[in-house]
């Protein structure tokens, strides 16, 4: 995995996707699956942290807020501050299923339970 | 090409890219090569439009600031005020140059070739 450019204030969507995740004890939880965009404002709204299954199979999906994701040097990818066992109760969806993107009942959960301020806000 | 869904407010940067862009005139410009975003915002600052070329080779890359895209159903793709003419003195970049991403000088130079408002200023 090409390492991200810590230095660069304007990064692409294309390396992105695919950095590793872990929690701040070091545990690896999954990887950047694709990003959501609210095509209004043009910010990110989430990005899909893609983890377990095998070839995609059996796969789940967790959006995180983007301002909850830091990115590390040292590890060469992104950080939340979140165990394991507290992403066992975070809103996911599996492979199959058509989350209800831009919905704000949907959206707020998620924000919620990351207490972030959720995209649609003031920046 | 999949069709994007026009209504959703929100989308993934997997479907944007590969998008076929196009101008007023129905001309085929190119097409969504990748997103450039600014990672302290987490906004959309460009999206690259590639074209030309031939699996890759000879290809030219235009970042196009992301308020001048316009969905169009009707043609399954974005469309940019911009003739052929105008694209031709457009900034851009080969497969091997390396922008200077983040700086405002050369960004500057893009905002202002699509009269369009720097992704840096308040929203």
């Amino acid at each position: 995995m090409e390492r991200l450019d810590e230095d660069a204030s304007v990064i692409s969507a294309s390396k992105v996707t695919g950095t590793d995740v872990y929690n701040t004890e070091g545990q690896h939880l999954g990887e950047i699956h694709d990003l959501m965009l609210d095509k209004r404002t043009g910010k990110i709204a989430y990005a899909v942290m893609s983890f377990g299954g095998f070839l995609g199979i059996g796969e789940r999906y967790h959006p995180l807020p983007w301002a909850t994701l830091k990115y590390d040097t040292r590890q060469g990818g992104y950080v939340v501050g979140l165990t394991k066992q507290q992403l066992e109760g975070a809103p996911r969806f599996g492979r199959d299923e058509n989350p209800a993107w831009g919905d704000r009942t949907f959206e707020q959960r998620i924000h919620d339970y990351y207490r972030a301020p959720p995209y649609w806000a003031a920046s």
